[in-house]
């Protein structure tokens, strides 16, 4: 690494711009590319270690899907280069052959050769299944990838009100708390199929989601975003009423500036910004520095023992809403913030010796497990946040 | 506390057991009686935090029969209370009245109040309800406490085979492993229950359990027990197949130890104390000490971002396993490791200053979260174990 120029202006955008595009184009990508790749079955294995050695052989399908996605918007965004097409026709031939069930769902996890191992529980996996082939057919379009992009959306949008189905464990009626998540998605989600859906839906579909997030989820007497809510919106207090998941309300900053840059709304940006930074505030770690992974609104012991730990997506998010509010707002508050979440980030994260970033550090920000990519860690939230950072800093 | 004696013998027993019976009724029973009781709609609050103040007030049926059991348990063994009579009854009206559904299977959770909150997806709700009916009409004669522990236990043995039901998350077929609490509990509930199912009903049972344990999900090759095995007994190289749970394995030593003594079985007695010694060689933490949750067995990395934390019922249990191995073998392999898990259990889970002992502590014992009782820690592992080693040094 250079060392970094002395701040002069608030901050060094050329620098972070150069930094992070060449970290995602010599570190990130290739890492995956070089390992990912399953080339007896199709594929991608994600279970890596430090090094890049496959330790476990189950595919998880949203993992599959998200990394689909990232070779295809970064041949788009960054370069054409027909290794990343390969890498994203790859992932996407497995997953067509062997992710859904009959009904159209996508399964959690399949054997190495696409035997179905977890069932569709889990409507995420949806998600990310739609944004990968909604951006392949941006780069390589096909009715194929068309249509499995349009039945999956239409999929989550029917089962959107009760998408755990019979896995639901909540006794119905007691107490019916809206998550967070799925809104949240789904404001990143139809951006990603407008070429497909058109901008009429789009834009019918945006001002539902960003009231959601801003108006039901949003607790205006904190400041904060809470995960789970009464459905008029108002505080539950319950060990899921009072969660606080500050890197998911840190990452819906973003989604949501996206959406009030493309609807011209400076009022709605600042509102972003404005949780953005209460949400810092509030989810840094003043004793060992970093992001908490949970906490309790009223200070209550929170139910996840992973509650102190520090992860990478956490972590890279909060850089990438950061970029974009001071490069919205050039609010000096954002660069100060931006610094200091990029020195702890790099300084942590990043694996100087066997490349790509840890993804799992305990309280004190020392590595809690060493493995590149798991269950959970895939080729996506590193890649996204590194390109995002760069095109928003060179695009001031 | 009274300065440790020196060792002459190999192990002090008689300190110890005044000491772990003191501790039971002077701090950890009292701090239950005295925080724990819900007098406006009975049964019990778990969530209590570092000073014992209620801080949910959702009630875990699992914890209720636990602490039913507890209180049972103690009025038979240690004296003859009227309070604690009282308590038992206390959660076991409540857990009568609020406690199942239309088929009889257990809720998880309900309100304070008893409106049913989680469905019964967890079978071991059933496995201490059944234990708290059974234990409290040993002290309680009554035939509806028969009726109740008897029809539970008869759910659970029809249910053992599918317990998640619809539940379940795996796809039929691809990989039928089995998982070893189901069996583990078994093999303790089925002894609880004797005055109840017969002598002849148990004696049937208690060799299949036996059988389960010890050959089944026992790997010969590892001298260790797995979480999760092919249904032949085989290892099954995936996240689930490679899991271990060193304190659910030193705890199944101790229900085998019990078996093997009823049975007078000495070779079962030394399989069982050789898996302990090799599961606390394997499990213990060379560089902070304490026994680890979570371990893969060939080292790759766990799914469980918690594994590195020390619990307090791994530690406890191990002690109470360390007694009974000692007493029924006279190694002094387990009279120096109970030293050295006593030691470190009561210095880093007691609390001196409030009472009652911490549950989570992070890798290097500290205090994770200060909590004395929540969703997964209540009145029972703490309590028995203390009876437990304080009844096994007496009657040596």
């Amino acid at each position: 690494m250079q060392p970094k120029p002395a701040a002069i202006l608030p901050l060094a955008t050329a620098y972070y711009s150069y930094l992070y595009r060449k970290e995602l184009v010599s570190n990130i990508l290739p890492f995956w590319q070089n390992h990912s790749k399953d080339e007896v079955n199709g594929g991608f294995f994600t279970c890596l270690d430090r090094a890049g050695n496959v330790y476990d052989t189950d595919k998880f399908m949203w993992l599959q899907g998200r990394e689909v996605w990232c070779f295809s918007y970064m041949y788009r965004h960054v370069e054409q280069k027909e290794e990343w097409l390969d890498m994203a026709l790859h992932g996407a031939r497995f997953m067509q052959q062997h992710g859904r069930d009959e009904q159209g769902n996508w399964y959690f996890s399949t054997t190495a050769d696409g035997k179905p191992l977890v069932q569709p529980y889990n409507i995420f996996s949806d998600c990310f299944a739609t944004m990968a082939f909604a951006a392949l057919d941006k780069i390589n379009p096909n009715d194929e990838w068309k249509k499995i992009a349009v039945d999956t959306f239409e999929n989550i949008i029917r089962r959107r009100n009760n998408w755990k189905g019979h896995y639901s464990k909540a006794y119905p009626g007691t107490r019916p708390l809206k998550n967070f998540s799925l809104p949240m998605i789904l404001c990143n989600l139809s951006l990603e199929l407008e070429h497909i859906l058109g901008s009429d839906r789009v834009n019918e579909f945006v001002p539902e989601v960003i009231h959601e997030v801003m108006e039901v989820f949003y607790q205006p007497e904190h400041g904060l975003i809470l995960e789970n809510v009464n459905p008029d919106g108002s505080f539950n207090d319950s060990f899921e009423g009072r969660l606080l998941n500050p890197g998911h309300a840190i990452e819906s900053t973003w989604f949501i500036m996206d959406l009030a840059k493309r609807m011209n709304d400076p009022v709605l940006i600042d509102k972003a910004v404005t949780i953005l930074l209460n949400t810092l505030e509030y989810g840094w770690d003043k004793e060992y520095e970093g992001i908490f992974y949970f906490m309790d609104i009223k200070g209550a012991p929170p139910q996840q023992l992973e509650w102190d730990q520090k992860l990478w997506w956490v972590h890279v998010e909060a850089l990438v809403a950061l970029a974009k509010a001071y490069a919205l707002t050039g609010n000096e508050r954002c660069a100060a913030w931006f610094e200091k979440v990029h020195d702890y980030t790099w300084k942590h994260f990043r694996d100087d010796e066997y490349g790509e970033w840890f993804g799992y550090l305990n309280r004190r920000g020392e590595v809690l497990l060493s493995l590149k990519g798991g269950k959970w860690k895939g080729c996506f939230h590193i890649p996204r946040a590194l390109y995002q950072v760069a095109a928003t800093f060179e695009a001031i």
